[in-house]
């Protein structure tokens, strides 16, 4: 079962209900919120009202890791990326 | 001697200049960025632009850690905001 929420441009409380949902329904023990670019902050986002206003006290942030990744744009031109991982985990 | 710099509005390389002066002619040990909402996704394009373009191998990140803030807005309503500190030391 993949574990990973990559976040994006869908409505924010849908980030949270999937993040909260994998702990409680589904059973998870850890889950990693993932973003690139601008919806860093948004990932960060989701993860500070999951733990704390939904999950408070059951999950926190275990690990948080920031990398960049290289891609060619549609000019061909090499363009960096900054990444950002959260592992939430069951206290 | 104040370690910090708080990401905002100024020019991006403003803050990537600052981070490189600290390490080389400050001689800091260590720095911690830190941002709010949105400029959040930019401190983390400030560090991994300060480590890996201008300090590889001489600096990297040693932690991270995001929380929440609440302040009252200019209409007297509550409001939650994100935010981050990146750590950024020697090797």
């Amino acid at each position: 079962m993949d574990n990973s929420i990559f976040i994006g441009t869908k409505p924010f409380m849908n980030y949270v209900t999937a993040v909260v949902m994998q702990f409680t329904t589904k059973n998870s023990n850890e889950i990693i919120i993932k973003a690139r670019g601008k919806f860093i902050s948004r990932a960060v986002d989701v993860a500070e009202v999951s733990t704390k206003r939904f999950l408070d006290s059951q999950v926190s942030v275990k690990d948080i890791k920031i990398d960049s990744e290289e891609f060619q744009n549609n000019e061909g031109r090499q363009v960096r990326v900054s990444t950002i991982e959260i592992t939430l985990a069951r206290n």
